[in-house]
């Protein structure tokens, strides 16, 4: 198990690539679909006997699924505290999830571009994340992975509600789409208040990097739903559209601003940004992740700081203190990751500088 | 005339090559000798006649004397003010040199190791520099340009009192010794106050990077006597000497300390200030001096930063607006001369990197 643990996290992360639609702006287009079985108490209510029968139940219907040739599913039994902080780095769990050791599954498929969490706040959490601005792609694979996992299971639901879930906001579609969106103009234009307050209208909220009561690091804003009830699927796809369209055409509309009025300027914060990340010799999570962000619009501006757009998402994942660790497979104090982690950034940003010409970097290689 | 006004400012400016004793802290060693003509006013009472037959006075005795051979005399007339600007910041004169359009002279010699400037405040002041702590070398050059000097004229002198000068505080040797020390590990660690006002102690003032009145610029001060009456220039010199010698062991104790305390956070620190300068796209001449100031320290204590102390130095003249201007060849605004300062600098550090094994670059090619 672990073996694949390993084999699994020196993947390439799909929804990194930096590729698809509005890539410049938007991160990634993630969807989660909130399922539960009719015939069992949910997670919050269940022993652990109940919760094991359930991911047990969950993950034969994977392995008689073509899912299973796909992922990888694990027990979190089988996942060590160092593990679990590497998959809520990665998106592919919640920190929820590993509040406590009750019994749980998770299935990941090999890009990391779908999973499945078994026993969080709802029986199953579907979970699907494309690269850019692609949120029909990322539902069309969530409801593949529904599909299969109704063909050996009952959904917990009511003619007139539709899906039940642990939470009365997802009650109905049980859809919650999240939208990453790189939005640094807009902050450094002191435009996001105005900006935010138009979207709330809308029904949408906003969060930070990880999700739920997370700050906002690096300008990363998630944008998503905020109920699902009475609404179609389609209804709510729509409409997250609809305001990461405008949110995308305020930030380049902020952007162009910066470039055409005071470009020394704008140019002078991003490079500096580059040179410290390329120098320092300590960094902070907080900082490497604004730096960072600077970095990213610089090379979405078409500076050539000698990387790609893939190069900077991954690097904001490989700073993250549980990627840091593993990276330098050692256990670390702050100050000591500090260090580590202006180590790497200045090795990568150098390295890449230098190597440019020869193709993109292999993720794996971190 | 000016053809030999671009070729001196061409050449490697001596006092800033980054050798000598003590070096790594002491930028230059400098001589400064007041002398008067006895049957001439001085210049604040001197109508511009006699100013001009002062002038021509000493330049005749130049003329005949080897001192001719090694430099160039300059009537004032025929320094331009852009001119006048780049000899301020080379320190050959001072700004009160040139405050208004009364006649004056100023000889240089070849490699600007030393000056004289004829009707400053006093009819002449003789002046010699070297690099690093080397006062008796200076001494030595400036007591030859005198005797040079006294070959053909009659120097203004009292019996009990001995040279007199414009000012009181001239009074005596007329001599003035000044140390231009940089200080940094003693400004981070916040021992200054104390420091200085022990040095004050001993009759040795303290001034910024510029002379009297001027700000401390990158850390680099100017130590001095502050009188010169009843004292032989032994005495002077030896005093200057010592309390130099102790702002050196201070400064090298905290420097010490700051690498034996907390070697991360101090690298971080002089690496940032690399990384911003390598790649900042514009540069106040402020910040600039800080961040050399960081850089030279960071020189000084081994780190490889692709330069040595002499480029330092040297960075340090170029950024100053008048050799920017020169450098570039137009008249600009202060937000341009911020642009192209950012600009001479990132290119120069960054050739500095690359090419740093072919040997020192030759000053001359900025």
């Amino acid at each position: 198990m672990m073996k694949s643990f390993d084999d699994l996290i020196k993947r390439p992360v799909t929804w990194l690539s930096g590729e698809g639609e509005h890539a410049n702006v938007v991160l990634s287009s993630r969807i989660r679909l909130a399922r539960n079985l009719s015939k069992h108490r949910y997670p919050v209510r269940a022993e652990p006997d109940e919760a094991r029968e359930v991911v047990e139940l969950v993950r034969t219907v994977v392995d008689r699924s073509e899912l299973v040739k796909e992922g990888i599913f694990f027990n979190s039994e089988s996942l060590t505290p160092d593990d679990r902080e590497i998959l809520i780095e990665r998106h592919l769990i919640s920190p929820e999830f590993m509040r406590d050791e009750a019994p749980r599954g998770l299935f990941v498929d090999d890009d990391e571009a779908s999973s499945l969490m078994v026993n969080e706040e709802d029986h199953m959490r579907i979970q699907a994340v494309r690269s850019g601005l692609d949120i029909r792609q990322a539902l069309q694979r969530a409801r593949t992975i529904e599909r299969h996992l109704a063909e050996g299971l009952d959904f917990d639901c009511d003619t007139r509600l539709g899906f039940l879930t642990a939470c009365p906001t997802n009650v109905g579609t049980g859809l919650r789409v999240s939208i990453m969106i790189h939005l640094p103009a807009l902050v450094l234009t002191k435009e996001m208040d105005t900006v935010l307050s138009q979207v709330n209208k809308f029904g949408v909220g906003v969060r930070g990097f990880y999700g739920e009561g997370s700050d906002v690091l690096g300008n990363l804003f998630q944008i998503s739903n905020q109920t699902t009830l009475g609404r179609t699927e389609e209804d709510l796809v729509d409409s997250l559209e609809k305001v990461t369209r405008q949110l995308l055409m305020y930030e380049e509309n902020a952007r162009r601003r910066l470039f055409t009025d005071a470009p020394n300027h704008i140019r002078d914060k991003l490079w500096r940004a580059f040179g410290i990340l390329a120098n320092a010799r300590v960094l902070s999570s907080q900082e490497v992740m604004n730096l960072l962000s600077a970095v990213r619009l610089g090379v979405a501006m078409g500076e050539s700081m000698g990387l790609d757009l893939r190069q900077v998402n991954e690097l904001m994942l490989s700073v993250q203190p549980a990627h840091l660790q593993r990276h330098f497979e050692k256990e670390m104090t702050t100050e000591e990751r500090d260090v580590a982690r202006a180590e790497m950034v200045r090795k990568m940003l150098t390295r890449k500088r230098t190597t440019r010409r020869r193709g993109p970097r292999k993720s794996g290689e971190n």
